[in-house]
C-alpha cells in the first residue's frame, strides 16, 4: 500500500444556496479542490461522491455521473462512484478515494460530498432523513432524528449527571468557532441562555441543539504522496481510514450512549497510524446534535465516559484546550449538508495542518475526523498528519 | 494487487416478490452466497451493496449498515458500504469489492445487489427509474427511459438497416433461456409474432422488448485466490473490473447507437485481462431494452457496428452459438431489479463456469458481464475465468 496525501481541497459556502443547482453546488467545490492542487481537471483518473438522498431531495441518482459530467470529467470516461451511508457519506468517498489510489488502482483520485436540502418542504425534509434511521422499526413508529438522539441525550444524562447547561456549551463552542469560518452557515456567536431558551425540538434537545438543514459541497484531491509535491509545498499526509458499522436501531444497541462503531472506527484508525488519542491535535466530530459530540470525545478515547461535558465546560475543547474539537464550527454553526459533511471535515483539518484556518488556527500536526451515519450505524474516522 | 477469486454466490427468486421485504430479500441473497462458500457469516470482513433507489421505493436509506444489521454482520461492526449508479449499481458493488480484496484491505468481501421496485405504483416507479436519467435536462421534458431507448432504436435502425423482427429476436433469444433459469422471472418462451404484436410502450419498442419491474437479490462473496481452495473446489478467478462514465444525458453524446463508456469499459477490462473478445466463451449484457443487447454486442467488440441484429438472426448469441449472450434469460427474461442485475450477471458467469448451470449450460471457460446505468453514463464490465 502506497501512501497518500491529500493535494487539494475546496468548500462551497454552506446554507440555503437558492442561488444554484445541486449539480453546480458540486462544480463549484470540486473545481476549488483543482484549483487549490494546481492540477487540471483532465488529470484525475477517479471520483467518489458522497450523497445522502438526491433521490428525494432533487429527484436525481446516478449521482457519480452526473457529476463527472457536469464537471466535465467524462472526456476520458473516468469512472465515478456515488457511495451512501447517510449523513457518512462524505466520510465513505473519503475512505474509498484513500484506498483506490493507495492500492495503486488510481494515482490521482478526487473524493467529495454533496446535499441539496432544501429544494423540498420541511416535513418532506424531516422524513428523507428520517431514512437514515429504521425506516420499518423507527421511522413508520414517528421516531425523527431529533427523537432519536434526545433519547440519547436523555439516557446520557440520567447516567452521567450532565447538565443542560454543559449541553448548551457545545452549541455555544462552536458557534464560537464558526463566526471564523467564511463557508459556515451561522457566523454569529450564542450564548447559553440563548440555547436554553430556543424552541424545545424534543426533549432535552432545543433548536440550538440540533444542526441545521443546509445546502453545500466540499471535495478534496488524493495522489500517491510521492507525487504531492509536483501539486503543493504541503502536502497533507493520510495515515489512516476505517470504517465500522453497528445496528441500524437504536433500540437494538447494547447501551444508548456509547456508539459502538465510534468506538470500532476510532481504535481502527488509532491501529492504522500507530497512535494513540494523546497524538491527537484537533477533532472534527460529528455533532448532529449537542450530545453527539460529546458521545464521540468519549468514544473515540479522548476522555472517560461521563466526562465530556466537564471537559467542554472547562475549555479544555475550545480553541486553546488541551484537545480543540470542530474548530469548523462543527455541524451546528457550518451547517450539515448531509453528504458533504464528512469531507468538509477534511477540508478543516487540512487547512488547520497547512497554518490556514485565519481566526481559528490552532498548533497541532496531526488531525482527527469522526463522521456519523444515523445514530451510529456507521461510522468513518480518518487521520491526517504533516 | 492479489489475486481475487469468487467462492461463493447466491440469488433469489426474480419477480413480484410481494411475500418479502427489502431486507429480507438481500439477507436471502446473502446468506445462499455464505452456504455456497460454506463459510460463516462472521468470516466476512466488508460488505458493498448496489442498490439505485431504496430512498424511493422503500423509503429507505443507509443501506449498507441496514442490510448488514439485518444479515447479522454488525458484531464484527464490519463497515457495510452502499454504492450507486442506477442500474449499474449491482456492478460497482463488484468493482468496490475486488478492489479492497486485490489491494489486500480486507481478505472476505461479500458483493450483492438490492432493490425492491413493486411496494410503489407505476408512475412512481417510472419517476424513480427517471433519476437515472439527467432530471433537468431529460426527465423535466418527460422522457421515460423507455423513450430514451426509443431514440437509440430508431436512430440504429435508420442508419444501419436492423429490421424490427432481428430486434424481436433478441427478446424471443432471452426468454429460451430464460426457461431453463430457476431464478427468472419470466420463465416461458415468446415468439417473434408475441414481441411484434405486444403493446407499443414507445415507438419502435414494445412491451416484450422491454425489461420488466423486478425484486430481487444477488450476492457474491469474494476472497484472495489463495484462500479460495479453502472454501470451494471450483474458484472463478476475476480475470478483470472495469468501471466507465459518459455523459448523463443521451442528447450530449457523440452518437446515440454507440455507448461510449461500453466502449471504454470493455476496452479496459480487455487490457487489465490481456484478452480480447474473441478469446471470451459467453457474456451477459445489460439488455434493458432489446435494442441495449445489440449495441453491447458491437460496443465490446463481439462484432462490427451494425451487424448484431445478424448475428442474432443467424443464432449465433444463443446457446451453441459463436458468442452465447445472456444465458441467464437477460434482464428481459430473468427481470431487472436494478440494483442486483450486475452481480446476477456474475453469478450466472460463476454458474457457467462451474458447470452448473442446468439446461442452458454452455462451453466455456472465460465469461464476461456489462452493467450499464441510465443510457449508459456508466457501464462496469467484469471478466471471469477458470
Amino acid at each position: 500500500m502506497r501512501e497518500v496525501a491529500v493535494v487539494g481541497v475546496g468548500l462551497t459556502k454552506f446554507g440555503e444556496r437558492w442561488d444554484t443547482s445541486f449539480r453546480n453546488l458540486f462544480v463549484e467545490a470540486g473545481a476549488k479542490a483543482v484549483e487549490d492542487a494546481g492540477m487540471s481537471g483532465d488529470q484525475i483518473d477517479e471520483m467518489f461522491v458522497g450523497n445522502m438522498s438526491g433521490g428525494r431531495f432533487v429527484l436525481q441518482e446516478h449521482i457519480g455521473a452526473l457529476i463527472a459530467d457536469h464537471a466535465g470529467l467524462t472526456k476520458n470516461h473516468i469512472p465515478a462512484t456515488r457511495v451512501e451511508a447517510a449523513c457518512a457519506s462524505g466520510g465513505l468517498a473519503f475512505r474509498q478515494a484513500y484506498t483506490t489510489v493507495a492500492s495503486g488502482i488510481q494515482d490521482i483520485v478526487i473524493a467529495g460530498g454533496v446535499e441539496k436540502m432544501t429544494d423540498v418542504g420541511g416535513s418532506e425534509t424531516t422524513d428523507a432523513l428520517a431514512g437514515a434511521a429504521d425506516r420499518e422499526w423507527e421511522g413508520l413508529a414517528g421516531a425523527t432524528f431529533p427523537g432519536l438522539y434526545a433519547m440519547i441525550a436523555t439516557d446520557y444524562m440520567n447516567r452521567y449527571g450532565l447538565t443542560r447547561e454543559q449541553l448548551a456549551m457545545v452549541s455555544v463552542k462552536n458557534h464560537r468557532n464558526g463566526v471564523h469560518n467564511p463557508i459556515a452557515q451561522y457566523r454569529k456567536e450564542i450564548t447559553v441562555e440563548d440555547v436554553m431558551r430556543s424552541t424545545l425540538v424534543a426533549d432535552p434537545l432545543r433548536l440550538l441543539d440540533c444542526s441545521p438543514v443546509t445546502d453545500g459541497a466540499a471535495a478534496v484531491i488524493l495522489c500517491p504522496m510521492e507525487m504531492a509535491r509536483k501539486f503543493t509545498d504541503t502536502p497533507v499526509k493520510v495515515l489512516a481510514s476505517s470504517q465500522a458499522s453497528d445496528t441500524i436501531s437504536l433500540h437494538d444497541r447494547r447501551d444508548f450512549s456509547t456508539l459502538d462503531a465510534s468506538v470500532a472506527a476510532g481504535r481502527r484508525a488509532f491501529k492504522q497510524a500507530s497512535l494513540t488519542p494523546k497524538d491527537i491535535g484537533m477533532v472534527e466530530v460529528h455533532d448532529c446534535f449537542t450530545i453527539a459530540e460529546l458521545c464521540a470525545i468519549e468514544d473515540l478515547g479522548f476522555c472517560v465516559k461521563g466526562e465530556a461535558g466537564k471537559l467542554t465546560e472547562d475549555g479544555q475543547t475550545a480553541i486553546g484546550g488541551s484537545i480543540p474539537v470542530n474548530t469548523s464550527g462543527g455541524l451546528k454553526s457550518c451547517g450539515h449538508p448531509v453528504g458533504a459533511t464528512g469531507i468538509k471535515q477534511v477540508c478543516e483539518i487540512v487547512s488547520q495542518l497547512r497554518g490556514e484556518a485565519v481566526g481559528r488556527q490552532v498548533d497541532a500536526e496531526i488531525g482527527m475526523t469522526h463522521n456519523v451515519g444515523g445514530t451510529g450505524a456507521t461510522v468513518v474516522c480518518n487521520i491526517l498528519g504533516v
